[in-house]
This record gives C-alpha cells, sequence and structure tokens, in this order.
C-alpha cells in the first residue's frame, strides 16, 4: 500500500524538487500540496516542468491539510516548522527540508538566527556513523543544509580517521537555485550569467555552524570553520573544496585508505578513481555525491573536493533518502543516481 | 524476461542519453557499448554522470560485438548505419539515431548529403498520423532529427487540419549538445557562453529536406521549408518558432481547436494552457514536447512554438519511444515526463 | 568646451550603458544621474561596473534637476518623456530612450500601448536613408527599440532595393538585459540560464509596428510584420533572424550587391565575409552590427542575419551616435567598435 | 609619434585582448600581429569581435616580423619567450604574458615546468611594493599568472602589514578563457555550462609558486599556499577567496586600516566599502581589481575576496599598465576601469 506525501511549500525549488523525486517514487502516493502565496493556484502554472502535476492546484499551508499523510514533507521558511510539527502528532513523519531542527546547541541556533530554538531532530545525512540508526523509525528528520551535506561528505573520512587538524577552510561554489525563488536583484540572469560573487563571507553564513558541529562529531573535539559560499553562473550544483591541515605522519596512501573505507558501500556517494575529479554537471538531477581527494605535501594540506546536485542530494534527494530509511524502504528506491549530462 | 540492448557509439552525446534512459528503463538490460576511438576505455572517464555504468568497458563497433541483442541502438556518424543492419538480421531492432535512413526521396539525401542513399525505415515520431501503425513490430526505426522533431510537433496540427499554407519560415535554437562532442573552436565554451549565432543559413541545413518532407505529408502538396537553425548557450534543449501564412478565413479559435485534437492523448505532447508558452527548461531531461500557437492577425500567419529536449524528445526518448511500441511495450516505459528544473 | 549630459534612469542597465559610454566619451561632461526609487543612493552601490562614478549620488528625476545641461538622455519607462521634455526647452538636446516618441501613426501607438500618443521625433538609426539628415541639429532623438535597431538593420537594404515581397517573418533571440531590471520570476537567473522562451507572440510585441514602419518606408508600400522575440541565456546581445520573399528573379549575386551597397562606409554595420555569420559574442559591448544573408532557392526567401548588442548599438550606443550627429560632432566619437569576447 | 607594438600569439584569447586594449591606446601604433598555425589568415576570420583589424593578415612568429618595434608583446605558449627576447636586442620593450621569467628560484621552475630556467624579470605587478620602481624605464617585463595577479592584490596588504601568518589557503574560480583555445573536450561549451569542475588540486597548479613567492617577499619569510583553482562557467573573470590565520591581537580594524593603506591611490585597485563584495561581473573587460576582506573571529582568519577579469587585469591589461610604466607614459593611458556590465 502506497505512502501518501504531503508537500508544503510547493511552489518554491525544494518544494518542485521533492515532488519531481516523488513522483518517480514506486511507493509514493501524492497527496497535498501547498503554498501559501499561491494557494489557489494551479501547480502547472508556477512549476511548468512538473507536467503530470499541472493540474493540481495549491492548498494553503495548514495543519487542517497537511493532516492525515504518512509523511508531511516541509519546504518552508525557517520557524514555522516546530508549530505545524505539534499538531500534526507523533505518528506522522515530519521531514524539514529547513533549519529549524539542524543544530544541538541553543547558543549557536541563537546567534545565527536570532530566534528561540525549535530542538534538534534526527540529521537526515545517512552517511554519518551513527546516523542510519537514528534515521530508522524515526517519524522526524532535520534535513541538512546543502553546503553542509558536500562538506561534511568531503571531510567526514579525514576527521573520523583522524588525519586532520580541527581547523578547516570551506570555499563553495552554489547554483543559483539555493539561493530561492526570491526576488532580489543580485539573483536576475543579467546579473548572474557570467558573473561570480562571494556572499556570507566572514563566519556569518547560517550553514557555518551545522559544517563545525557535523565535523566536531567526528574529531571529537571543537573544530573551527572558515566558510566562504559563493554565486556560480549555474541553476544547480554545488562544488566545495575543504581543506584542513594534515597531522604530522599523515601519508597520501593513509589518505587514500580512509576515503576508501568510510566511502565503501555508500550507495549515493562515489569516492571517484584517483586523478579524477568532481564535476557538478556529471550529478545534475541526481542524489549522488562525487569525491575525490588529495594530500598537497607542499602545504601540508587534505584537500577534498565534492560535487552535489544542491536541490537532490542537497535537499529533497536527501530527505527521501531519510524518508526511505525511517519508513523502513530500500534507502535507494525512486533516487536517481545519474545525472543529466551534458 | 528483459530486453538485452547494445549501443553503438555509447561515448558521444546521444549514446550518453541512450544510457541514461535505459538504465532507468524496467524491461531492458545494457548489452554492449561500442565507441570506435575510446573503444577499450572504462565509460567513467568518459560520462561522468553515468555512475552505475562507470566500471562498463567500450568495446569496438563491429557486427561481432553488436549481435546477439534484441536491439541495436545506432548513434553513429551518418553512412554507416547500413553495413551494420544487413549483417544482424532481420530479427534484431535496428534504431538509428542517425541521418541514413529518413529520407524518402533519394534526391533529397544526395542532395544534401552528397552519398549514395541507404533506403527508408519507418520514421520513429509516433506522434504523426499512421505512424504508430508502422512502428508496431518493426525491426527498423529511423529515428528523426531533433530539429524535425520539434518543428513536426509544432506544425502538423496546423497542415493535418488544412489551415496554413505550404510555405514554412522556421527559426530555432538549439543548446549546443546538438552539436555532439566534436573539438570544434566555435564550440569551446569561451565561445558559446553569453553569445547567440547562426549556421546552416539558406536552406542548407541537412534537417530542411526532413522538414519539408514531413509537412508535405500531411499537406498533400510539397511545403517548401526556410529554416534556419541557431546555436544557443545552453547544453541541452531546442526552442522553435515555426511559421506558415494561415488560410483565408481562418480564425484563433479553428487553430486552437486543432491543437487540442491533434494534440490530446499524446503522453510526451503537452499543449499548454493558453498564455503559457513554452519554455526549454521546462523539459530538460523530459521526454516531453510542449507546444504552443497562436494566430497573429495582423499578419496572417499561425505561428507555433515548441520546446523539447535535444537529447531526449529530439533524439534518445524518441529512440526509446519508437522502441516501446515496435517490441509491443507500453509506450511511456522508462520514459520521463518531468523536466530536471530549475 | 565639453558638452554636459544629464542621464535620467542612471540606475538600470539602459542609464548604466549610456554612463558607460559617455564617460568615455572625449566631449562629454557627465551632469546630473537621477532615478526616483533609489535617489540618493551612491551609484557604486547600483552599478558596480561603473567604479569612477561610484560616488556619484543619485537625484530624482524631476525638471530641475535635469535643467541647464547641454544633453539630457531619458532612459525611462514609457510615458514620462514628453512631459520632461516640454518644460527642458527646445535648445536642450533630449534623447529619449524611450518608446514615446518612435512610432509615426497614433493609431499604432494606441493600440500597442493604450494611452494618448506624445508625438514623433527624428528617429536615431543613422543608417536609415535620410536619416542623417534629419538628426542633424535636432534637439529631439528617439532612439529607436532594440530589436528594431537589429532588424532594420538586417532588412533594409533588401527593402531599399526592391528585392523582397512586403511581409517579413522575423524571429530574434535577445538577451536578458532587454527586460531590464524588473523583478519578475522568469528572469531570475535560476530560470533563465540553460533556458529559452519566446514571448510576445502573435504579432503583440510592442516593436512590430516600428519595424513595420520603417521597412514600410523603404518599400513604399505596407509591409506586414511576424514578429516572436524570444529570450536567450545570455546578458547582452540580439541575434535577429529577418526573412521575406524573394521577388521573381532577384538572385543571389544580387542579392549580395545591393548589401554592400547600402553598408557600403557605414562606421557601424559590418556586413561580413561571404560564408561568415554573425555572432552577437562578438559584439558585445560594441556599437558594431554585424550583418550577413542569403538567398534560400529552395524556400525563395532572402534570409538576413544580424547581431547588436542590444544596450550598446541597440540603445545607449545608438543614442550616443545620433548625439554625435545632432552636436555637429564625429559620428564615430566615443564610441567602441571592438567586442569584449570571448 | 606613436609607440609602435607588435603582438606574437595574436589568434588566441590574451593576444587578442592585447588588441583589443591596444587598438584604443592613444599612443600605440599596431604592427605586426603573428600566429604560427594560423599564420597567412585574416584576423578576422579568427577574432571577429576586433573589427577594426579584420582585414590584417597573420605572419609567422620569427624574429624577423617581430623586430623593429618599440614593444613587442609575446602571448604564447611557454619555453618560447627566451630565444625571441634574446635576438630583439635590449632596446625593445619585450613583455612576456607567459610563465618563462615569473619565478625567481630555479628550483621553482624546474619542479613545476620541468624544463631549463629562463631567468627572472622585472614583475609586472606594479601595486607590489617597488614594483614601479623596477618597472620604469625596464625593457623586460614578466607579466604575472591570472591566478597570481587575483590572489596578491587580495591578500598583500595583510602580509605587508604583518597580519596573518605564513600559511594561506587560496580557492579561485576562473572563466574557462583561463584556459585558452585549445581544443580539449572538457572545454566544450556542453561540458561547461551549468557545471563547476576543480583542477591542479593538490599543489601542482603552475601558478602555485608564484604566489608563494609574492607573498614570501611581502612577508619576509617563506609562505606556504594551499592553492585549488576552479573552472567557472563564464567567458572570463576570476575569483578568489584568500585565507589566512590572523596573527593573534589582531582586530577587523586593523585589517580594514592596513587594506586602505595599502591600496589608497591604486588607479586599478578598488577597495570597496564596507559590506559590499566583489563581482566579476563588474570587472568584466575592466582592468580594475575588486577587493574586500573580512576578520573571520570564529575561525580566526582573515579572508580576502578579490575579482579580475583575468584576460584584462590578468593578462593583457596588467601587460599594457607595465607598458605604460616601463615607457615612461602615464601608467593608466589606454586601459578601461569600467567593467561591461551587466
Amino acid at each position: 500500500m502506497a505512502v501518501t506525501a504531503a508537500v508544503a511549500g510547493a511552489s518554491g525549488y525544494a518544494g518542485g524538487e521533492l515532488l519531481r523525486l516523488l513522483v518517480q517514487h514506486p511507493e509514493v502516493e501524492i497527496g497535498a500540496l501547498t503554498g501559501n502565496s499561491n494557494a489557489g493556484q494551479p501547480l502547472g502554472a508556477l512549476q511548468p516542468h512538473l507536467a503530470p502535476l499541472a493540474d493540481r492546484i495549491l492548498q494553503p499551508t495548514t495543519v487542517e491539510v497537511l493532516a492525515g499523510h504518512d509523511v508531511v514533507f516541509l519546504a518552508l521558511p525557517h520557524g514555522q516548522s516546530a508549530a505545524i510539527a505539534e499538531q500534526l502528532g507523533d505518528d506522522v513523519l515530519v521531514i524539514d527540508c529547513g533549519a529549524d531542527f539542524r543544530l544541538r546547541e541553543e547558543a549557536d541556533w541563537v546567534r545565527y538566527y536570532g530566534s528561540p530554538h525549535a530542538g534538534t531532530w534526527p540529521y537526515g545525512l545517512p552517511e554519518l556513523p551513527g546516523a542510519r540508526e537514528a534515521l530508522r523509525g524515526t517519524r522526524r528528520v532535520a534535513v541538512p543544509g546543502c553546503y553542509p551535506t558536500a562538506v561534511t561528505l568531503g571531510l567526514f573520512p579525514a576527521y573520523a580517521a583522524g588525519l586532520v587538524e580541527p581547523e578547516a577552510v570551506i570555499v563553495a561554489a552554489s547554483g543559483t537555485s539555493g539561493a530561492g525563488k526570491a526576488l532580489k536583484p543580485h539573483l536576475l540572469g543579467s546579473e548572474v550569467m557570467g558573473s561570480m560573487s562571494p556572499y556570507g563571507v566572514g563566519g556569518v553564513h547560517r550553514h557555518t555552524p551545522e559544517m563545525a558541529q557535523n565535523l566536531s562529531a567526528l574529531a571529537g573535539e571543537p573544530v573551527t570553520v572558515s566558510f566562504t559560499p559563493t554565486l556560480a553562473p549555474m541553476p544547480r550544483g554545488i562544488l566545495a573544496t575543504s581543506t584542513a591541515k594534515a597531522r604530522p605522519g599523515v601519508t597520501a596512501a593513509a589518505v587514500r585508505e580512509a576515503y576508501e573505507k568510510a566511502l565503501a558501500g555508500e550507495p549515493f556517494v562515489r569516492l571517484l578513481p584517483e586523478g579524477a575529479w568532481p564535476v557538478t554537471g556529471a550529478v545534475y538531477g541526481s542524489n549522488t555525491a562525487l569525491v575525490q581527494v588529495a594530500l598537497d605535501e607542499g602545504a601540508g594540506r587534505v584537500v577534498a573536493v565534492s560535487a552535489i546536485d544542491n536541490l537532490t542530494k542537497g535537499t529533497a534527494g536527501g530527505a527521501v533518502q531519510s524518508m526511505n530509511i525511517a519508513l523502513g524502504l530500500s534507502e535507494e528506491l525512486g533516487l536517481p543516481t545519474i545525472g543529466v549530462a551534458p
């Protein structure tokens, strides 16, 4: 019997990607679709690529509309998930694609979001040690941020194996869909095509504490993170370059071995053969993360590069992967591992 | 029991797209992959997006390698298909993504290709009147050109209903993958990004007689085609603007009605609601064609606009759709109707 | 002694391009810069590329601010120019980059704009027969629309020489800056990158009557225009494919000769050598128009292709060119003829 | 009396950009243009944007052709400049846009290039302390690499003021023109559009020792550099994120002050107002470098971001700037400081 799923925020980019995946998921039946400012409109007018759902009408985002489904995906601005989740009851699987339940430390939340901390839910990055166990059977999932997904998949083998010092320096480029559909001048096509720009420089991007949280848990000590995100002239994709000082005596062979071991058997993470490097175009629309790593002996640093699709593995695909685990389905169900390329 | 399929020309863009679709096709098992200059290399080095096939080794394109499969897809330069098909035998379904068997008139072939005409196979555009009947059970399919697919889907309702004069004027923009992986200076990223250019102007593009053939068959009289293709700064997609003079007395309502009737029930062609226009981004990686039409009363012309993905509906998706019909499978099997957007 | 120039609408794309050119113009001193919603802000916050003017403060768009300059460029939404021009007096050169004074026929204006017709000013396309004479010494200039500039430069030699029938079919692709800085969802980078779409299909685009006006004047009879504009994934550039049926007996040689004759000596229009075709990337930031033409003997049509930068030759460069003529300066002064490529 | 200038390698991207600037330079007369494989062809067939030089014929790259000019620009693959320069004589200003004479340490050269070291010429980054003095009157200039230009302009104020530790971590994104016109599969438009990828990861990129050389000279001690370049989907532009650990006690105010002091009065480097960040689109075709800096107190790092056009300030513009200084002309002559935007 199919699982019924509602999507709150179906008119946005994350919501649209959830629907693209859920339509093709063999065990899911799509239920209510909601979107506040667009309620009443047919989905076809807002998401013309979702042809099979073109005539579905968006409803307002209320608990009444969302109730009665087995799974509720929340693709909403932060701060709205707690109230909805509370009223949906404990037997509904609530998967929050927003930030509300990602951070463990209240102080981190308050510092970066300036509002009360809603709590912490099981973290939907199954590749992390222990994560699958926490997700199995859960009825609450906090989907990781897109940058933390890319960066953590790139660096966790190094931290898990104790190869690097607790100071990471990360620069990542994201496609513009990461910024959502907000109508801001710097997101206009005329501005972004042919141009790159940084933002949130100097430790102020809200994904910074999430990365630090992930890496610190692996390192067993606090890891500081210098993170600089940049906006790249492409609709999708994150390319993350994540570096940390190698501990004394670490060799290239040891680094390679740690990555091979940590990523072995992962259905959605592919450690590339030596000499090949990740390309975001190869994971366009796919739930695959491509990873490669090098030891820069001159600079004494481990340099990991990872590529994901920010909307798929970085958001909606990661959400569906966690749903599969939570519901006891095959983790790979309904998730593409092939990118649309070129 | 699964159908086994070989792909000749697996290292190119058409071959890669065939594989993307065939991997996900529930009734197909992928057999031999061939590529001449790349024989011996793993597919992962050439098509990094095809993660599940990364370790498959390309074989040389020979009849020996291709024989023994139920279906053989040929994604080869024109002129090579006849010899291979002849030796494969009549019980093998041979689907030629190249041009060799598209044209009915030998004179057209000789004029545009300057070589002997190989013959004519059933034409793989199922949406054309009579096409499905010809494809059912066939063991030979000529996949249409990408431009003729877009243009014919845009204009055939007008010609089928006798609404327009037999002189079509067509301008289409294509993404760069339509030009293949050839290493030519004008295809470098530095040259194509931020730039548009025409090519094959003045009736010399080889897809011109194919369009004329399709439209003439519908019109019941020779249709002349003025076709100008342009290269657009995007990897995929064709946007075709196809116009023809309206016959006297034709009304906007009559045009709409003809399109609604002609496209009703087509699983892969979507006539958009009035007021909405096709966007190539909405069919990225999808087998869907979006169509809209207007009557320009001032100019007295019917203007049809169609959007497809040149590699999916325009090549590999169309090929798989025809395979499904030829083999008696459900026509929609394994074919995405949702684009990867944004 | 330098000419002083004010720019109304300096925060938009047309205004920014005017300033880019005027800063480099040896005879111009830039005076007041205005912008209504952005008045009070430094230009550097709005147009970061205009480094030398970064500290200039935008003033409100009022007659008081604009008065006292030798030249006033208006880069405003249509409907605002007449009131300002009237009050500036007859000795000020007013150059309207908007649509208000382009159309000669009141009926055309009313049909396409739905408001009272402001009048008609000398038309700033110096390459048209008689246009330079009308511009010399004038104190009012209507800068042509970007599409009409590209199309008219492409087709006028054919109409001037009587080679084609009075029915033109035109499809053009424009970069997104042609749509301005308006915050509309379909102009977001995520939507336009990798995608093409048509708009204003069926004769409803407001540049249609302007093209018809230009071509009809050349033909000496009414020319109907079927015009389809499309939005291309690039910031700048227009590629126009303009076709018309050849009159009986017209030869390729006659077409070539007509174009060579009509474009000979033009400083900003370059008829390419036979076999070469216009590329918008080659005129990025340049005031040059590239033109090529072919006779399609199969279809019996003349096909002209022209490429311009919509903001330079298509708007601000054309405006400065007309200013030069009006003021008796060398027509080429301060205008780049080299594109920024690749 | 004009300076005569020859350009060796005029068919490439660096050569084309040199010509774009030199055509507009008031004191330069363009002499011989050379290009080996393209010798005999008109420039217009290779560089269609250089309309005023379209009919100039490329000559072979020989000393005979290059001799007799006041200035010779070499835009050649590395390894070819020494032999040419030797024969041109000491009174000719030879400006090498390649790598041959950039590195001071023979060991660095041999390690990264694997060939004999040609020597060291005055380094054409006038903004570095002491550089203008060395350039004045010189007859030999080594133009810096594009990445070292961006990175050094971003970090030199921090090192010059002793604010940071001698370990820099740098990630930079470059437009594809940085890779030249070479016909390589990964540079095809279909591959680069919509995609980002790293290359030369792990300290192997040849610009690494040049950056280390520049920063070490400023620091007065060896600076190690971890450098990761990435290829971005845009034709031009470099966005460099350059970070280094802050020394104990360094404050944000001290960082700002150091940058303001170091960059004050520089005609081609603009330290942005606090809160604004560099955008490569704003320097498209301009010789301006935009710089901004932040102190990330959480991570304890200084983060500098710089944006240049790799072909202008990063190659040809820097070359012309150095030429101006060497010849005693005004440093700013003929160099645009306004980008072509949007």
